[in-house]
């Protein structure tokens, strides 16, 4: 279960409001790589989690602090709109421009929330259940994690360059740091899988290999025509999952014919030979006087 | 550009139609980490790809590869569904416990497709853009791309169980064998990115680690009660960006009181300490007259 | 069934185009809590009702006001519309800030509608079924309705100080007059389902309150470190449902150790603790020899 | 802030596996009404509140207690998959009626989370952030919160019927109790907004009811030909909100004409008088040598 | 505006109960095509349209009387479902195969409609506003409402095979007459727009011709290997605009190069060639001093 | 399979950047009907095709050049963006309303794609499966193919006047000419598969029309008051399906009684007659005793 504490990781006050940096800031509260997803999913991995220990502990351990930065982005976001509805209805209907201007913001802030933040991205999508990663595998998992960390420290990043609020950018700065904490956290974690034997590549390592089409299972196919993916160190040389070794092709080893167009059921309507002109009155006779 | 062969790269048909399979075959065509991701995935780091040369040419050469593989799983369920709908539309009828079975398929695949493939997942939710990830910084991506192979080869192999078709586990062990190539190809491309120089941990590289909060940077915060989170190798030692050393911490090491509760505009109508009793009262009047 | 009329209920025409304020106006035609939500909301309820007589006929009386509701929208929008494409498609080509000005609209109102209405929110998210309510349960059900109308009236109050046009905000006048007939109405029918003995609190009253856990029924349990929760009604005296008292606690009453890790089947190669080196391989020997 | 306990509020392990009724209580988990919603809720309502104090502390104190049945909710449904996945990949392969029958199940489950719990509702929709309601306004948002509730407790007495497996039965039991209280809680909470003069009806009570089209906020329309709905309380007697007096009337008051049909800019090439014939030729000339 | 009247267009009765069907039938519910859809579509047509009279008096006219598909076939299902959960909740505990054969039906028709219609697809993703077309351009949007039209009814046609029960092929009957209406109308409706010189082909017709790259506008381009489509009649002879002859080719008769990859600003953080390396240590240095 | 080639069908580079007509464009590559859409629906069409020769021939042939298309757009969009982020973030923000203007771009091409092109629509909302349209029945199938190829149209030639950029535009008169060719093409091959004999009016033309209720196949039914719906050619005369005359009238010719309420199982807690006061009682008090 979870408790609550009314402090913040971090200071997340902003030095004025800013409702299209507002606006902004959505993309990592609530969008595909936002603060949300992470806490949801490491909540997901660790509630149905297959091994005990230190792999579910860290799992949890960490949920709960996304949860957290949920808060704090929420908290900021909330006070980035302080004062910018004020604009938004008073002064801006003297001033068309800025009015339109200010539609730079995210207008549901104003119409739906109230001046408060809400659960959607930059573009107002609300954040939504497939975003989230959870397959049971933990060397899969632990590396969409990484992966996670990486897209969201980001955009955290790009976030830091379109503002000069010294309030918005010292929570940022928190933000980046616990991305590179956990950045580091989720490859240290997998590559400890390995370590001990958990896992292994290719994933899921207990599927066996030789029920695979092995010949095709380290080869190149180059589907275009540039050149320079022969260079690579995918298209020769040892494979990482010390199983094989990589070779370069111009386009698949292997093909077979496609097969014939499928025939279903008369009664499904679709266009087939079958429908044409004269079969198709006597097909339709036939089931008229049938069905 | 892309040309079209009618050629699939391997054998899709299956010894006799299973409309229950074809069902849970959706998932690895139009689910979160089915071809249709990846196909499009690839192929949109391709067109905003920043880099010339080998690794653009390695997303063009795969991109290409994986819309026939959405062609082939379109193919293989168009086949399964041959023969399903003609006992769903007759015989199921006299017999109503099989007609409810047969809804163990997908009853969209009968009644919108005609019995044909459709661009949705195993529970009938449409594939959609959010699935993929392209954010220009290619470490990140690639990462990305190696927990989708992941994904999508675990998908398979749980699939591969569910079936003893012998057509359809053909055409499994030659996609669990790409999936195998491309987990392989997606980890040596990121290595080969680092070796290279053009990113490092953590991502993206090319901000300056002197913006972010450095103290902790490195710092585990243990936000649950399992204590064995500290044995791992998350929690102490060098981290693997090795620009750092892994501490473990019961809780933050930092912390912010909880900011007071915004005033936003008294336009919005939120519930304030404004809007109590006579002091709303007169607020409304004064607006009254002015508004 | 449904009759149409080429009238409106109320005046629903702007003193001028105004592209930025149709796509505000959207979040009340096709948002959340817009006007196609109610219509189908109560247009649902009366379908699926189980009580006959005035219930449902309140249920059908009100849902096709609520229709003409989206007309008179949709209609106002189209107009606010007129003007705008012209500007945008030649004097803002013109002037490029104008232009980027204009796009505070919304965008799809020009390219994909051609200056109409659409059946969106003010953020360009379709509307969807998920937005509705109805559970067959009248009680439950018009506590929704209520709410609908309370953010519906709170979202158009709030649209009202964002336009100075005066054939808007008389339009807006009238929906807010509705809003608040429906308000009171819904309230009142509510109470009139309890005192005419149809349903009580807790909703549903037909499941044996003996079924549930009534130890933890009328405790607040503070899961947050704010001590004033312990001043509300909430926290003493006798219950709403008249079947209890409040008493307030810091934190549960009630608890419980977290549940062993799951072991599932080895062929959804999940990571266990089964899979961990030789014992994975052996696994896998035997797998491979059986499956 | 959150501090995650690896404990439960309530025991929540089924007495054995039943992956049809795991589908059925993602209803509850991430459904339109599932705990996810209320943990968002009622967390997003703390986050953007304006009033400090009681009723702030109210919404955090509770919004952990519902994070913490999110996390009872996915145990359980972890476990209720601890065995089901073993037959659908093993005995159901010999036994196709089988197969088909467990198809009842999420196939999802099986598929993608191996056997674990997803942010889903019982058809395999994913939670969407567009199911919370938090307007800033806090008698709508709590009359919202008082159906979320409402809803909620309904479901999980459905399920409560649809199972006879007694460890499953008791945490619903469980969640009965919370429903009922927080049922009366929110209530309570809605009325003691209103005695301390915070907010009255209709909401929001801070928009001046002279700006209303007052003629027609109390009269009850029948747009439908039932004629019992002037025998409710909504069509006579005093209003709810205590400011006026309910009529009946057979139809609307008002009427307007509709508008006519809009003329907007022949850029947007839309079907208009002057797009015929002559015109239009006449009008593309003259556009060819303009544009 | 809109009146309601309690009568239906047709009988909607079933002979008996059938939750499984009941699901299959929400497909021409709340399905892309079902009759949501096309009531909306009328509707926003009608009310953005540009075209006063006859035109306009259409898409009024058959608006409302789609209202009242929508409003029967909900009917009908609720009627199904009348027994549905009875067998649910209480027999189908006893005997666990019929359970699960339940599950063939939509859950949450019981779960969260409590035996009622819901507006979603046959697969429970719910309605949204993007299934609808309303361009303002009403060559197209007749042509989108026919094809509406003959999706409508092949899909009725699918569910006519899919039950024996009388009274619900009754009402099946009467849906596919009026979709035979219907097609048959849009379809003349298109042809009298262009006969009476509003539009022409290609639409939209106001756009001049000589803007366009003339030279392809009528080659057809074979992007496959697939020979026969030479054959076909858009292959060769008079194009049906009447303003150009078709001409086969063997892949495209333009092309281009591949423009060189971008390369957007540094503070985006992609991965670029100015990244790597000394170069992008360089860069950080200067950017770590001046940003 | 499909192979890719470095090369585009045509040239696709603005003359200079301009990143808010990159959002806008983003309608015609992932929007409804984009380019995502039509390539994919040719695409399934293909796969799912009944109907050896020509006609799959055609849609192989067709769908691969779409995926070239969605190739050109994404191109075109990364350079539209290459310069627009450097502004984005360094002048504006010494600018705050140059920094708002911007933000009528797509703010998550900056924070999310790093300058790239992203399979969303102008507003941001993700492409999903829902958009395409297969039925297996061609002669639908091709009208829902003249349709989106007449929509898609509409939007490229408004755009077209959205900027004067020659590049664009150049590209634009590319696709204008494009999209000619396939509103010829689809209307070319739904006339040749009826005179082939393949299909005929209505829609599917295998389902007996002695099955549907023929009195109301061909009647106009006004549900609304504009008169000048009986002038059109669908009010009276010969139909296009050849098989009978249109009548009008006004208002439908068939009606039945609206069904009683429905009644379903106690055990789902609906409001229903038996559930009021003391009947309520009893009932619970035997389920008590009972369940």
């Amino acid at each position: 279960m979870f408790f609550h504490k009314q402090e913040l990781q971090f200071k997340a006050t902003p030095d004025k409001p800013d409702p299209i940096f507002a606006r902004k800031l959505q993309e990592v509260l609530g969008g595909q790589y936002g603060e949300i997803t992470v806490a949801m999913q490491y909540g997901f991995q660790a509630w149905n989690s297959h091994l005990p220990g230190k792999y579910r502990d860290l799992l949890f351990g960490i949920g709960a602090e996304e949860m957290g930065h949920v808060e704090m982005l929420a908290v900021m976001i909330a006070q980035l709109l302080e004062g910018g509805p004020k604009d938004d209805a008073e002064d801006a209907i003297q001033d068309p421009t800025l009015n339109a201007v200010i539609s730079g913001g995210d207008v549901q802030h104003a119409i739906v929330a109230g001046a408060g933040a809400r659960p959607v991205d930059s573009n107002g999508n609300p954040w939504q259940g497939s975003y989230i990663t959870c397959s049971g595998n933990l060397l899969a998992d632990f590396t969409s994690n990484a992966n996670a960390e990486m897209q969201g420290r980001t955009q955290v990043a790009r976030l830091y360059h379109m503002t000069e609020d010294k309030g918005v950018r010292s929570m940022l700065a928190f933000l980046l740091a616990r991305d590179t904490m956990h950045q580091n956290q989720w490859i240290a974690a997998a590559r400890e899988l390995q370590e001990e034997g958990y896992e292994e590549l290719p994933v899921p390592s207990t599927f066996p290999l030789s029920k695979e089409e092995r010949e095709v299972s380290y080869q190149y196919w180059n589907f275009s025509d540039g050149a320079a993916a022969a260079e690579g160190s995918w298209a020769s040389g040892p494979t990482p999952d010390g199983k094989g070794e990589f070779s370069y092709h111009d386009g698949p080893t292997t093909s077979a014919p496609m097969p014939p167009a499928t025939q279903p059921d008369v009664n499904l309507h679709g266009t087939m030979p079958l429908s044409k002109g004269p079969i198709a009155k006597a097909a339709g006779a036939v089931k008229d006087a049938l069905t």
